[in-house]
Formats: structure tokens, sequence, C-alpha cells
């Protein structure tokens, strides 16, 4: 699906390259690919990438950023027999973990014979505070069917040394780091001091998480199920304000600093009035106001159904020192009442039973946890695999410090540094959300100025603009 | 499903009969059931009921509750040309009101050669302020794999007299209403009215409410898929928890007067810790108390999920003056606050946060309106062909002022005012509960002494109890 | 849901019961029932079934017959820590086997403190040929998620001797065997080999049959979830007929002998045109024949959806040594080109090609393996839980040679000889099918003089006629 | 997701260019796009294409084959008021009709106020021989969520000259064509005919197969959704193999000439052991074919899965004069016998029976008409809803005689010429058939001198290689 232009001799590009074991030891034997020997590969040599093999983004440099591709080497610096592999996963449900687990079991197993993988549980503490649990293709057949992680997830709990002293004691020599942010932020960490140390460690990050906002690549695992799960609960909202005079339906989706997972749901369902995200501000009261557009549109349809990403308003929530913000003031992250969904509905309460003396319904529809615990679909599915195996191709290949993802339509290596730094953001300026106006038939909300602004701010090339 | 004691000749046993317009309207002409005249019908003489069928409910008197089976009979009080039928959809939404309402009209047009059928949008108001829409096969054709109810549907508005004025006004002589408590309460109402005028309009119930809280009945419609649905919700939260440490999964299920969806959800899914429903009292601190369990089961398993019904708990919610309660002194009934299961998920977050410094995560989800809105599935469908076409022969046999429903597995009519008192629970000494617990393994939370006395209560007849 | 007559003192009753393993092992010990020191049990004492609960089926006697009720009895036959119990399944496979398999595991550990369980692999052979897995409530906790058994399943294969061998020389001293017909016939032969020898084996059957045609039994597992899964079958014929001109939508649905889940399917979906049972007759050619019907149905809908139970119109294949049939020879019963719905596409095919000039388009759906192998619905699950309580309820009390199975909406015990006589069939001459006429406008398709030697020999208490 | 080289001023670049309305009719007026009187459009500038953007393919030429971009342009050739559109579907079901139907209807009305729309009934005899029916958004608000077309469809029944006379009697001029080959090939000729006679009128296609084996575009409408549902069917095959001792289970799909929909639902659901697609050649007997390869995965694990698209082997039936092929000899192309599910399944059975004597279970699932019949996912909605918006742009722009489809993950206009030669086929020395042989284990079937050949000719920049 993209130009690859590879093989330009030119010298002016950046790669953007990643670490490997022989970097830092020297010496390395390496091996042939076993699945050279396989008689159902041999034929197919185009199986193996070059070591030119590169994927191009244009972004500031003239002639792009370069990323590694991701693939089967010929040459392994991993001995099947010697391999001891761990997989942990960190931090929230994503559909698709289990599926990713199980192809990093399989694809070692069988296709690089490697029949050592050891599950870390609950997390990082599991490093260090738990048994491993062994992994066959046998114990893992089945798990894609099942939402979450079989090896139980944690939130932070993050000790390196410590983490590095059980891989090292355990005799560990690749892992694989299920996570998000700062999730892959410690991967990097663990590098750093498997590095120190001179292990032939090969660190790995798959990147996961649900709102789609890791900068660099295409798409996480998990996204497209998300978004099939998230058109039922709209088309819910739909129902119930279809069938009710005066009536909104709610729907908080996932998303805390970017609306894709919304905007997707919106455009897929088509059911949806109006789509709230982070990335867009809007204001309740006044003229092009929230709250002036819901009664325009009752007065013409009598019901309506709103999107609102759960970053989205984030900033009038904390304008507002109201009785219910009080509450939140030492509340945990999760804490129920910051819920921009609840505010919301009773915002949009508050203004109809005060000032305008209409009856209205209300229904809030919060779906997270449905969507987050299901298994994947078929779709993410094959993009599962695709992401574990080029993860195993690369650990086996002796690359090390990076995380695996699809860029422009291709799985790449990229340093860990990249996917750390900021986060991918719907452009609002792009075409993706103008179709999105033209089907919800919402106003900007904003005024022309921070539009304009917004606009020449916009960088050239948006993965999201297709 | 049931022994049929109609032909028994004794004379103690109390019928419970329902109105028929001939009651007050005299020398009402009959005419044959067009049913007869088909050939596919008329080798099946047992279509007809006879007169005398009924269905037994042995309850007070000792050779039972009789009531009028329902069935098409030999003779119909109007002529196919005749009938213009209406129907109204009133209350919240439930799965099936679409395929009630298709079959109805296709009852009536099939089975009877009747072609004037109209909706009542919007509930009760829509007799007065809107315009009627005629149903045809047609236009019903596939509204039963849609959720909701195409007609629109509304609390309230009822005025009586300008009902039946419209009644009359349009020529309407069936009225099928589907709707809960205060929908059939109403109905009597308007049936009340009817009969004072002298009117040949047959005002027929059809019972629905989505907690299966009615009385007399087996069964409401929409009750099936609701668990169902029910069932996938606590499947996420089962995923949920399972995938983190010291997790509790907290699903709100429907039910304010009776815990039935919350049991038959918790009995499907086998993956509920704790079911706590209306009728069955628990109290949270100390011991023998909610919180006490639940430290238990986390200690022993590491995650839990409880199942909550909406009515379970109120009088500790009421009892507690806590500022959460203050907010809801003014609350409209669904005020968003008054939630059990936001109350509850706060006071297990703030037992583990501020007494055991125990890290808790604590997942809650709330699917009632992905549940209510999605379509009926086959069992319900095939329940609610049966209720419409029940519903249709009684209004052609010249009976009035009715509800009908199963009875001891077969469809019968039921005089309003049995419908209207009290409500069907869930009897917590009977074996379905018994089961229930069997199956969570939760203790009772409420004294030996409390259980003995609702024992010695018990009704001997439930039909909760198989 | 039912009457219960179980407290009447008249003796002229029939009460078919079932063997007990004190009818031929003297001064066998009892235990008072373990759940009686379990508080959260103890104060419902309603739990227990009393010796003389019988469930009533009026039918040729004139006080009916009687079965034993299913429950938990006060006291057991079996010390908990004696019990080795074993489960095996055999046959076809149906949705609910794993949540049958699950719950006598869950109901005998947690209920009577049973932690002996072991899965017979295979069907009836592995008692002899293969080794037995040891069933824990954690081994099976998840496994009603999925279909299928996760014990495997075969044909055939009985060896009473070697089967009973098996049982004595491992110590088992409960059965439970899940399978239909032939399975059951199987279970008493094994149960009249463990009387002969004195061994303390209780031997308890649970009916399995997709198709519903066990008699007298109320339902069987995995009919509610077939149902729903053949309306989606349905659903996807309908579609494509609609789309298509002069379509013809054919759905080949389960039902050897019994159309049940054809007729359940047809009222469920309301999109079926025709539904071909094996207990209604019907000829293609001539006036009144289905050929007939179809041109007529086309010629006023342009599209219809022809619903055909597998064993419906055998008579007409094996009547006609067509180049088809003889090809089925030699066929075993499955064999591919005895299926009725290819034969009856091509015949109607046929039809209109050579016969009509018209051009015909005709979608063929055959979703039968689709439909077995998923999982239980919520009813069905509820469903099973009750089925696989009732059965350990049952074994540890001491009764064996039984099957367990509903009756008039309660579990009850029925000797294995009722359960192997005859078939369960739909009545064409009850409501039900008069229903599906109504709801297909299809003719009869028998002449009258049939219908009414059918009604005249009508039983008059038909499970199916609610 | 691609790089856009869009604005490289060189000039040896081959762009494949679209007809437009102006090169045949003088003078044609145009207008400003309506889109920038709406004040939520108006900032976002970005959102008209210019007329220099393309996307590029590198393949044959050094610089890449160019296609114009699909987007809004500034300036419209239609004023909105003068539109009078239609859309007319043709050939095949597949998920997303309704979708792309849906919004072609409202992408005309909200996005440029055009409010003439007519459906084209029945495919391309519709235009001559039934009225049209009036499309207004309100009509087409729920479409998307039914399977099939409403429009319904047709195979063949084109008459150029009186589609042409029908357009222009009825003032339409602009054409929407949804369907595959044959159908874009016709809507070629409507588009010479129609340039012959100079009319106005924009002639657009849209494709349409669910093989996804469309040359030039990435993904065909739908294909996503046909894989998660062919998924479950390959779930079905597995949980009846896996419970069933030496049990095959054969899913046929879809892909005549294409494996695509067998290669994705093999990687999608990890159950298959063998995938047969028509670009893999294989044999049944000998050392190497498949037969052995079966007995081998039979004597491992006593179960398997086999995906077989429709086209595969079907040298092989051709081949093999059998009876059954005979019956074949003057068979339409959809006849029964043909199949190659049906076939193998024999030659399966009659290896085991004859030559073996192993008792072998075999159970077919074809549910082709199951996944064409079933709405589209969300995945597919937005993909439909993006096409539908190009194509309306494209005809408002002036561009005539195109197909929209993704290159390279961008929406484009494609000259009819080039749809309509070849075909896109699964590449089998690419990554991703690789990963489908690293996923089952199967053996190539192929000797390799085949397989080096097909390497060497492999053209170098295959979509489908991600």
């Amino acid at each position: 699906m993209v130009l690859d232009c590879a093989n330009s001799s030119v010298s002016d590009f950046v790669l953007e390259d990643v670490p490997h074991l022989s970097d830092y030891i020297p010496d390395l034997p390496t091996y042939p690919d076993p699945l050279q020997d396989n008689p159902s590969y041999a034929v197919v040599k185009q199986y193996y990438v070059n070591k030119d093999d590169t994927i191009v983004v244009h972004k500031n440099s003239p002639r792009g950023i370069h990323f590694r591709r991701a693939g089967p080497a010929e040459k392994v610096y991993f001995d099947s027999e010697e391999v001891c592999a761990c997989i942990v996963t960190c931090g929230g449900l994503c559909p698709g973990l289990n599926t990713v687990i199980r192809e990093i079991v399989c694809g070692l197993y069988h296709m690089y014979g490697v029949h050592t993988v050891l599950g870390i549980e609950g997390g990082y503490p599991g490093f260090y505070s738990r048994n491993t649990v062994p992994l066959t293709p046998k114990v893992v057949n089945d798990i894609h069917k099942r939402g979450g992680t079989i090896l139980g997830t944690s939130y932070g709990g993050h000790d390196t040394s410590k983490i590095v002293d059980s891989i090292q004691d355990r005799g560990i020599n690749q892992v694989y780091i299920l996570g998000g942010y700062g999730t892959q932020m410690e991967a990097a960490l663990i590098f750093e001091e498997v590095r120190r140390r001179g292990l032939k460690v090969s660190v790995v990050g798959i990147p996961k998480t649900i709102d789609n906002d890791i900068p660099v690549i295409d798409k996480s695992i998990g996204f497209d199920t998300a978004v099939e799960e998230a058109q039922r609960a709209i088309n819910s909202a739909h129902v119930e304000a279809e069938s009710t005079e005066n009536c909104i339906g709610v729907v908080k989706l996932m998303g805390r600093y970017s609306g894709f997972i919304a905007m997707y749901a919106t455009l897929a369902s088509r059911d949806v009035d109006c789509c709230l995200i982070p990335e867009s501000h809007f204001y309740l009261e006044g003229p092009g106001g929230l709250l002036e557009f819901i009664e325009k549109r009752l007065k013409e349809q009598s019901h309506m159904v709103i999107v609102v990403a759960e970053g989205a308003g984030q900033e009038l929530l904390s304008e507002n020192p109201t009785p219910i913000k009080r509450v939140q003031g030492d509340a945990t992250p999760d804490q129920l009442f910051q819920d921009v969904g609840l505010w919301l509905s009773q915002k949009i309460k508050d203004h109809f039973a005060k000032r305008k003396n209409m009856t209205l319904s209300l229904k809030y529809i919060d779906p997270t946890y449905m969507i987050r615990a299901i298994p994947s679909n078929a779709s993410d599915n094959v993009f599962c695999t695709l992401l574990a195996q080029s993860a195993v191709h690369g650990a086996m290949a002796g690359y090390t410090g990076f995380t695996v993802g699809p860029v422009n339509g291709r799985n790449c290596y990229i340093p860990f540094h990249l996917i750390n730094e900021g986060e991918k953001n719907v452009v609002i300026t792009d075409r993706m959300w103008a179709r999105l106006l033209a089907s919800t038939h919402q106003p900007s909300f904003s005024n022309t100025k921070e539009m304009v602004g917004a606009r020449d701010e916009k960088t050239e090339n948006q993965t999201s603009d297709s």
C-alpha cells in the first residue's frame, strides 16, 4: 500500500535506526535463519528483508524519515535452543492482547523452533514478585478468542533494577513488552540497563493503546474492534433517542488525548448528531455554543445522539468550580465524578430544566469496559499476527530497544524515543474531520481564527488524512 | 407444558373472568371466524378455544384461580371490514415492542382480513396531539429486526377523556396498549370510560416491563433478550476483573423492585461472585456484611464480579445522608447520582482506600440502555408473536378490559385489576435463589431469623420456582 | 409454571418411578446432605424435595402419569470423600454440552464437596481405550463459553462389558452420560450390567438432541440457541431473496424426525414463506403441490424463502429413483447427496428451467454445523445449569438408571425406557403449527381427509401446544 | 498512509487520467463549490484537492503510474438544482451496498444540496423496464444496518442503447453504478454512448466484489466484513473437528479467481490447517499431495480444518471426468455439483473409505450466502462512506467514465479500462502467503521449479504485500 523508495542511493535522508545487540557486544555469532531449511519457505526468497529496506515518512527532512522495515533476516543472532523469551502485558486492556501473546509464542515456536517462552504475570511487578508461567502453542491455542490478557496486567510497579536482575537470573534473553506510553518509557529504561550490563537480551516493545494515539505508527491493536463495539453503543443510544420525544442519547467513548475512536465510530454509525473530541474545543453557553446547537437539533428532529470522547472539554470541567468538581479535588485519575459524560449530561439537563422548560429525556451510555474487554475481530487478529511476527523477527535478528508498528502500511522497527515523544492527534483541519462534520452537520464550535491558526500549523503528512 | 384441568365440572373454583362487549351492549351481532374459510385452518378444529378453557393457578382457593385461555373463537364480534384498530406504546423501551406491533398488524390482516390499523405516535398524548400513521404488513415487515418502537413512546401524558374522545372521533374500535404498570392502570381508566359511554371498543393491554415484575403472568416480553445481553456485560466485567490484580467488576442491571434479570443473568453467566437484588437485603459494614465478603473473596482469588439490581439496597442509600445523597434530595427518578451502582462502587473504594491500604481497581459497567435498545432474540420473537396473536383473538372475540399474558405456560386473558395489584418478586426462599447462592457461594447477608420468617410467609405456588 | 398435584392422596395414579441403589444393595448407609452445614442454605428448608413430590402429565390414566421431581434430598447415599464421578459425551454436537459438563463438576464440588470427577474422552470407547482427564472447577471454569465438548465425542463404540469393567476397575461410582437416543439406550444397558454386578454406581443420563425430539421431556438443551442461530441463516436467505428478482432462498435446518427447529425458527424470523417438516407431508407436482405454490408466491412478490427440515419429504426422495438417488444407494447416513435441501433445490431449478422458462435464482444455505457448534445462549445456560444440578442431586440421593429432564416445566427423574420409546413430534393439528401456517400463509399440502385423520388421533396433552 | 510525490515537477511519469465532461462539451459553466458557504467547511481549505494531487504506484515506469486523487474541487460543473442523479446496483451481493447507496444520497444532499436522486431497481434492466424510486436522506436513513441492496440487483440484462435512452429521457445527469467486472465493463459502454451523444452526464463506477480481486485498487467494499463472518464459519468447523475423532472440517469460501478471503480468514482465525486458493496449485494423490498431508495431520492431532476458495483446484475438477463432473457438462455457473467443496469432501471421504480403512468424519460448511448477506461492519462502513463521497466529489467536479477506489491508501479516480484489465491475485511468493504457510504449517503442494518461476515473474509492487 505504499511507495517504496528503499533503493534510492541518495545520502541526505534520515534513517531512524534502532539499536542492535552487536552495537555493544562484540563478536556475536550468527546463525542461518532456521526457516531456510523448511521446504515451505525455501523457495520464497522474497521472504527475507534486505538490510536496506526502509519505510519513508516525509515530514521534516526533504528526503523523509526512514524506518527499518520489519521482517525475517537471513542471519539471526540467536540459536533456537538458546532462546529464553518472556512476555509481559502492562496497563489497561484492549482487544488483541491475547492474540499478540499467542502469535509471539507460535511465531517463536513454529518459525524459529524456540520452545522456551515464559509468561510474566500481573505486569512489571510480576518479574520479581511472582512465578513465571510456561507458554506453549498448546497453552495459547485458543486464547485469541477471549478478551483481556491471560497474563494479567497492572499499572506501575516498575523497578528497573529488580526487573533486569530477574531477567539476568532467569536467563531470559528476549523480552516482549506489551503496553502504552508509560510502559514503553519503562521498556526504554530496561533496555538501557540491559545494555549497561552488557547482556545479550533483546528488549522489544509492542505498542498497545486503544485510543490509537501513539505517534509515528498508523494504528494500534484493537482499534478496529473498539470502533465496531463503540458503534453498537451508539446504535443503542440512537434507538433510545429515536423512540422517545425530546430525547438525547449521550455516549462516552475512550480517548483521553485524542478522539480517534469517537471520530471513526461516528463515521461508521451515521447515527450521531454531534461528536466532541479533545482536539476540537467547544463551549456550552451562548451563540454558537453546544447548548444552542442541541436546542436547534431537537427542534428540528426531536431527538439526537452526542458522542463525547473522555478527554473532550476537560478545560471546561476544570474551569468551572462546581460542587461536582470540588469532590474531584483528591480524586484518582479514574475517579467517577470527573467523567465528562456525566458532567455534560448534567449540564444539558440543568440547561433544559432551568432555562427552557422543555421536557427532556437524556440517556447516558458509557460502554468503555464493554469495549475494552471483547476479543479482537478478524481484521485486528490479522494485524496482531503481523505485529507479533515482526517483533519476533526483529528480536531474532538481534535488534533491541525498539517498538514494532505499522508505518505507512508496513511494519517497522521504531526506536523507543520516537514512540515516547508526544502523541498522535486527530487533525481537525484534515479531510477526515471535515467528513465527520459533513456527516453530523454539527458546527465547528470554534471561531475562524482558531481554525485558520490550526490549519497553518498543520503538518503536511498525517497518517489520519486518507 | 401444563396440566389442563379445564374440564373439571366442579363449581367451587374462582374464574377471574374478563369483561365482554356484550356485557354492556345488547344484541351485538356475531360473525363466523373468517379463518374457517381458509383451507389451511379449516381442518384444524382444535384451533378454536372452548369458552370453558381455563388455566389454573393454585393459590388461595382450594380449586385454584382460573383464567380464560386465549385463542381464536368460533364466533367473532367484529366484521373484518368494520374493524379500525390502533396501537400505542408507552413507558420505557424493552426488546420486542416492534415485534408485537408487527404481529398485531399482521395477525389482524392475515388471520382476520382487517386492513385498518393506525399507529398512535409518542405514547398516550399521541391520541390527541399528533396524527396517526397507517400500519400495514408492508410497513411493519422488517421492524422486528430493530430495537425500540417505531411508534415512539413517552411517560405520562394521560388524559382519559381526550383519549376516549379521539377513539370515538376517529372511529377506532380496537385499542392495543403496550406498557407497564402505569400504562396498564391508565388502560383500565380508558376501558371504564369506553364502557361508560357504551362504545363498541375493545381495550386490550399487552404487558411490557423488562424487569419481569408483573404479577400473575409468567414472563414479560424482552426478558430473555435482556438476560442474554446482560450476560455480555457481565462477561466484560469478568474479563476486566480477571486481567487485573485486586480488581472488582461491578455491573448494574435493571430491576427496581425485583431482581429477576440480575438473578437469571448471574445464573447464565457463571462469572458472578455476588448478586444483590431488592428482595434480599444486605448491609455493608461489620461481620457478615458485604465488605467483609468482598475482602475475603479478593484474598482468595484476587478478583471478583458483583451484579447489583438497580433497586437493591435502596434502604441503605436513603439511611445514609452522605454528600452524594444530599445532591439526590431534589432529584428526578432517573437522576444520575441516585445510582446504586455508583454509590456501591464509591463505598467499596472508600472502604479499601481508607481502612485497608490495599490497592483496588474497580470497573463499573451500566449496560442498561444497551440492553433495552436491542432487537428481541428468537425466543422473544416467538413469545411476542404468540402474545400479539392472543391479543388479536381476544379483541375479535369481543373481550375487552383485559391484559394478555402467559399463565403457567399458556396465554390467558387477565382482568386489568389483577395486573395492577402488587408486583412479582424473586422469592428468596425458593430453589432458584438457592441455586444462585450455590453458584456464587455468596452468603445470604441476612440473619437466620429474617430468612425463616420469609420462608414461613412464602406462598406455595410461585411461578419462579421451577 | 405448573400445577402441582403432588399432595393428592389418591391411589389410582401411575408413578413412573426410577431405580434406586438400595433396590439391589441392602443396608446402604446414608449421610446428611452436606448443604445443611452451609450457612447459606440452612435456612432454605424448601430446598429439599419431598420424597412424594411428583410432576404429573395427564395422558392415558385418569389421574395422570407422575414423575419423581428432581432436587436435593435430606439424606444422601454417598459420602463426599467416597464419590468418584465420571462424565462422557456421545453423539453429535449441540450447544450447551460444555455448560452441562461444567455444572456437573461445579455442582458436585461446591454443593457436595466432591473433588474427584473424571472426564472420559471421545465418547463410550474412551472408557476402555483412553486415559481419563481430571475435571476440577478450575479446569471447567470458562468452558461454557465455547461450543462443542471439551471431552470429545463419537458415535457408537459401545461395549457394555468393557465399559462396566472400566467403571469397576477405576472405582467410579457416579456415571453421567450426555447423549441422544442411541446413547441413552446404551446407558440403560450399562445400568443393567452395573445392577447385575451389584455395584454401587449411579448411572445418570442427560438427554441431548438438538432436534428437541426426545419424548416425555419439554425441551432439550441447546434448542433455544439453535433456533436463534437458525434465524440468522434464514435472515441471510431473506436478504438474498429480496435483493434479487425471482429469487428463492432455501435453508435446510436440522430435524430428521421432527421439525421443531424449523417450526420455531420460522415463527421467530417472520421471513419464511414456506416451512417443510417431516410431520407434514407435501408433494411437488400438480394442483396444490409445492411447485404450484412457489410459482404463485413468486408471481405475487418475486422472491421467497423456504425452510426445510432435513427429514422432510424423505418419502419423496426414496420414491423417485433419479440419478441423484442412485448415487445414494450405498450412502452412509450423512452422505452429502441424500441432502433434501440439495434435492429440493434441484427439483425447483429443473421445474423452472424446463417447464416455465422463467429465470430463477436459487440460493441454498445449510447452516447445520454453524448452528451445532456455537456456545449456548443465556437461556440455555440457565437450563443446562438446572439440568446438571438435578442430575447431581439425583445421583447423590442414590437414584440410578434414570434420565433427567423437564416435564411440565420442572426437572424430573425419568426411567430410561420412557426416553427410549418413540420420539416427540410436531403435532400438525395443534395451535403452534396453525400459527406457523398463519405466519407463512402456506397451504397445508395435505388433503383434508389426512388432516382430519391426524386430528382425531391427536393425543390430548402435547407439550408443544402452548 | 502514503508518500505523496504529487508535487514532483518531473515530466517522465505516467498520469492515468480520467475523462472530463469538458473534454467533449465545450464552454461548460462552472460553479463555486457549495461547501464554501458552509461555515463548518469554510476554514478547512485543505479540504479541496488540488488538480495536481495524484497517487503514485511504482510499477512499470521509473517514476510510477499516477492516479488523480479523489476529493472536492473548488469549482464544480453542476449547479445543485440542475443535478438529477441515479444509482443502480448490479451483480451479486456484498456487504456495504446499502451503505454506499446511503452515502451517495446523503453526500449529494448534505454536501452539495442535490435533492433529486433516483434509485434504479433490479440492476441494469431497471433503467428501461421499471419505475424509478426517489431516494432521500430520510428513505436511506437506516439502510446501512441491513444487508443486501434496497434497490435489488440482477446479472446481465444490459442494453446500452436503451439505458442511455432512459438516462436521456429522464433527464439524468449523474449515473452511479455499483458492480463488479461485468458491470464496470458495461458502465464503460454506457459512458462511450453518453459521450457519443454529447450528453452532460457523469458516469461513475463504484467497484464491488467481495472477492477483493479488482486490479489497481487496494481493497473492495465488504471485504473486512466478509473475512469477519468467514472466521465464524471456520470457528464452527474447528469446534466440530476438535470435538470428534478423526474429523475434518471443510469450509468453502468465496474467491473464484483469487483467494484473498480464504487467506485473510485463515490468518485471522488461526484454526486452519490447510488453505487452498486458486493461485496455489495442489494435487491430491501421491507424495507431497493433499491427501498425504491430510493423513499426516490427522495422525498428529486427529482433527483438522481445511479452507478452500471456490476457485481452487478447478483444473483438477475438469481433468477428472468423474460421474460428478459429467453432470456438470451443461451446468450453469452456479450449478451445485461443480462445487469444489463438495468435490473435495467426496474425494477425501473416498480416499479414507477405500484405501485406508480409517474411520473419518467430515463436516462441510458453505457459508457463502450467510457472508454475502450481512450488513457491513464498522470499518467497512467508514470505507464505504469515503468511497461514496469520493464518487460524488468526482461527478460534481465534472469527471466521468471513471471508477473510484483506494490506491495506496487514498481514494483515486481510475479510468474504466484499467479496472477491466486482468484481476488482482494473491501473490504466492509474497510475505503474506508465506505468513499463511507459517501459520498453517501446510506444505506448498508445488514443486520448487514452479515456485522459483513464480518468484522471478513477481511484480515489484504488490498491494497485498504489506
